[in-house]
């Protein structure tokens, strides 16, 4: 930590129009000036410099929803019916999973987000604790909840360790880690069991993390037992008057949409997985057009094979204009927006990131414009959505601290990570 | 050129399974022999060895359907309705550009593609020449035509330049550079001029290079004119006799998609451009089954924003399965067939290159895949398709030169082509 200038950068301050040849000054954790060098507090001195004279600066990506210990599953199954996908290679794979693979399949996914420029994301997934510890070493922001599938005689069990990762881990890493209930979905936990989850995380002032009307399979399956929608049922349940942050909702109804904006719930649009799984497109269009806050996941690496934020922006980009036939639609700007903003508000985060403006956390990243293919400069910001890759990204900041500095990861070891991770997937 | 030994990599020869710690051994401009170690031929010598333990080889990318100097209008204009962004913005300031701009421009995206793995690109554009001199120095392969617009009084004068080009570049650059005639699109030329440039081309044994019910508009246009579909329309011309590769392909009746498997047209299919101009998404599952040719390839930067094949491979397959809800459609494996060998097909050289084969051009990649988002390597192909960015791409030789070794290109001088770029988009 200390005091860093990141000097002569172009900075994409999502919060106000783009500024050229501007300087950041970070104090600690937090952002003390985002602006021209003419307005840099006089006297102000940086214990480091980084000379960013061909970069781009904007908020960190925030990777809305994911299950981070996958990326052990990453190309493991692929190409099948999602039946078959499921039941006969990822949930069998999953259940030898041990604590200690969760652990260095979650280290695996940190590396690949700080590399690509995500500096938040929200995880869903067991043994928690093992990816709070990995949260913690790695220097980066996370919104963790164990997920509880309350169909099963385990639903109590998990309920537990859900709770105590709530109790235990919450504000850990220097406040980096905060936590949620992850019911899983509406069609994977009994109404009972959604209502005490709902309970449970209004007693410990949490949100609720939770997958909703990712497949026609669910939604039928819930109209079919409930008499009601995924989106639909749960409000009805009272789970949206907490904070939600719901992942998918590819399957919708005007009536849903509607209620998902009143009730101010976070969406985490996974388009990638979305189109891999076959799950469908969702309505962005839509969702945006009735102020429906919209977020950006990549999901698990089992479906999608990557935790690529740059590159999963695109997607959203492109496949929101493609499939409603109109092309103004998700313009570059509202796409970053989605990725960062909107994300931060998604996991109750929007005070303190998501945005470069002074006095919020400093968390920011760096990307090396000067690539073949983001000549020549004529948009930092549809260059930044439409032709940038994950691999522009130079340098990563979270709370102040360098995670990343000219594509070296500081705080991970790689080789020891892709040692445990073929090992560990190696012994089956 | 001489003799090159690729040592240890794991083979993707496209033309058969994957070969586990294999060598690579390429005599001059051709594949002296691929297979596992033990089979080299005893006494061979290289003059050149690259020790590949951590990479993937695999044939060189083929962008099918490419604009490459329009990388100079990269993010020049986006997210405007088609016909604004076209009238208002593309075509007045194509119009300003003149030869040495086609010259840089074309060369930046050369860089951009070797960069990104693609060893052979078709193109259509104008002052094509100097897009030929860039190909010779850049060491690429390339299928270039003269765009041919058929309904100005300029469309002699076009048709004059497309025949130079045939007669003055056809096999140059030690045979990487072949040449097409390029009338640009049904709605675009009359009946009568389509018919004369494919006499003409026939009259000079090259092949034609066509956009292809890109749009509804198109479409309805054509319809409304003729009385026929695009594809029907060409048929009935005599086009589709001829070796024809054809763009987009997006709007197609059950009998044009007949029409393309029997006459074998090439399909370039280009989904990340028609996803971002909102023109919709072509039925490769349908095409596949019908089996038509699809290859892919990226169109020009204004509407993509990258020449990234490995990105648009991907999107491809996962576009494929989640517009028509069947998550087998265009599996890892059919991906990358459609990105070398069917590309390959599309542009008449399929005995030449598109597969890692003895005897062929030594056209390959070699992809590093000791990066945290292809870890663990679970599945090879898999990975490539689903996980991998144009950036992992380490290696690239064409006709047995290396273009490019450790990320680094040999043959373009990146500094000059972006001081150049972008001092002729300021100068407006």
């Amino acid at each position: 930590m200390g005091k860093i200038l990141i000097k002569d950068c172009t900075i994409v301050p999502i919060s106000g129009p783009v500024i050229a040849k501007g300087v950041i000054a970070i104090n600690d954790d937090r952002l003390h000036y985002v602006g021209r060098a003419d307005g840099l507090p006089a006297g102000w001195q940086a214990d480091t410099v980084i000379e960013a004279g061909d970069m781009v600066a904007l908020p960190g990506l925030v990777n809305a929803h994911t299950h981070a210990a996958m990326t052990l599953l990453r190309s493991y199954a692929d190409d099948l019916p999602l039946k078959q996908w499921l039941e006969e290679k990822i949930w069998p794979r999953e259940d030898r999973l041990e604590r200690e693979d969760i652990y260095w399949g979650s280290k695996l996914a940190l590396l690949e987000m700080i590399r690509s420029g995500t500096t938040t994301f929200a995880d869903m997934y067991f043994h928690m604790d093992a990816v709070a510890e990995a949260v913690v070493e790695s220097g980066l922001r996370a919104s963790l909840c164990q997920g509880l599938i309350g169909l099963q005689d385990t639903s109590n069990k998990r309920l537990e360790a859900g709770i105590s990762l709530v109790k235990e881990w919450h504000g850990a890493g220097e406040g980096r880690i905060t936590t949620m209930l992850g019911p899983h979905a509406p069609n994977t936990c009994t109404p009972e069991y959604l209502t005490r989850v709902a309970e449970t995380a209004a007693g410990l002032g949490v949100g609720l993390h939770i997958h909703l009307a990712e497949t026609r399979g669910e939604v039928e399956d819930v109209k079919a037992r409930y008499g009601a929608t995924p989106v639909a049922l749960v409000n009805k349940l009272g789970l949206l008057d907490l904070s939600v942050l719901a992942a998918h909702c590819v399957h919708l109804t005007t009536e849903e949409i509607a209620i998902l904006a009143e009730k101010k719930v976070g969406v985490a649009h996974c388009p990638e997985s979305n189109l891999k799984l076959a799950s469908g497109v969702a309505p962005v269009k839509e969702m945006l057009a009735a102020g429906v806050n919209v977020a950006i996941g990549t999901d698990g690496a089992a479906s999608n094979n990557n935790l690529d934020m740059v590159a999963e922006t695109r997607t959203a980009a492109l496949l929101a204009k493609g499939i409603t036939g109109d092309p103004t639609v998700v313009p570059a700007h509202k796409a970053l927006v989605m990725a960062t903003l909107n994300g931060a508000r998604a996991l109750g985060l929007e005070k303190e990131i998501g945005t470069l403006e002074a006095g919020k956390k400093a968390d920011l990243i760096l990307v090396d414009m000067r690539q073949p293919h983001l000549m020549p400069p004529n948009d930092v910001e549809a260059n930044l959505v439409y032709a940038a890759r994950g691999s522009d990204v130079d340098t990563v900041i979270v709370n102040g601290k360098i995670l990343m500095a000219r594509g070296e990861v500081k705080t991970l070891d790689a080789e020891e990570i892709y040692a445990q991770v073929t090992k560990r997937m190696h012994k089956g």
